[in-house]
């Protein structure tokens, strides 16, 4: 995750003049809880198998929405990257310098900074869950939980 | 896909009555155009292997954010489910009549409609990527596209 807030921009990077984001609105459904109080200590990604703790609050109004969830043991979390500039249309990311088209990365830095991971679900405490995998900032802005896609295994991670 | 769109509900079907979307706001960065024309064209889930191929179609401004998108085999892409209701916390797809939470289903009915899906990427022709995978309408508004996680490979597909 870079750390990239001000109006600095590095070669390379290109930003867009865009438009309005009125498209389409959001609704917050809760706040996510990790140990991750800034950029700086988010993880470059999380792990689902070693990963701290973390819990997802879902608001009381779609308490309802969480029925049946604990029969899954691996969900889809989308959550709202609050804290990310929304203008850069390609990055440098500090590991190379090589510059890329945001679409090619996995930066938070995107025109709809839409967060998702695949977590595991450890435990369901009313309407909160209990799960590993996460890598985003405390507090961060749930926008939607559904269970991971069938047809996709978890393999080793990287060694790298 | 449940095709669910009128105000009747089904038995143990929950409705909120949601607050005004505006906590965040989307852009449309692009356009899928895909050969589903109605709801009931639409597979139940996109098969990145043998599916029909498909188009996303980036819009002129963000072009250069595709830079290097070619490198990736396979592509995460969000999009807008524009159709979908939003209100429904409980849902009882035909399937098996059961009560299940939005939460704990993959339906497009959702607060935030986002659909997630992984495709693998054909080749780019300019600023449209041709992909197999996806299972949504034609028309259906792009959000975001990323490289696929590392971590989870494909697996053979369920049989039923």
């Amino acid at each position: 995750m870079t750390d990239h807030h001000g109006d600095a921009r590095r070669p390379g990077e290109i930003l867009a003049d865009l438009p309005e984001a009125t498209d389409a609105g959001l609704r917050f459904v809760g706040v996510i809880r990790t140990p991750f109080a800034t950029r700086a200590d988010c993880p470059r990604r999380g792990d689902a198998e070693q990963g701290p703790d973390c819990r997802i609050e879902v608001a009381a109004l779609y308490e309802p929405a969480l029925l049946a969830v604990e029969d899954h043991a691996r969900i889809e979390v989308l959550y709202w990257l609050h804290e990310a500039r929304r203008d850069l249309l390609t990055q440098s990311p500090k590991s190379d310098g090589a510059q890329r088209g945001t679409f090619s990365l996995r930066s938070p830095l995107r025109p709809n900074p839409i967060g998702t991971s695949i977590v595991t679900l450890l435990r369901r405490e009313g309407r909160v869950l209990v799960v590993r995998g996460l890598d985003c900032l405390d507090g961060t802005p749930l926008l939607d939980l559904k269970p991971a896609r069938c047809g996709y295994a978890v393999v080793a991670p990287d060694k790298a």
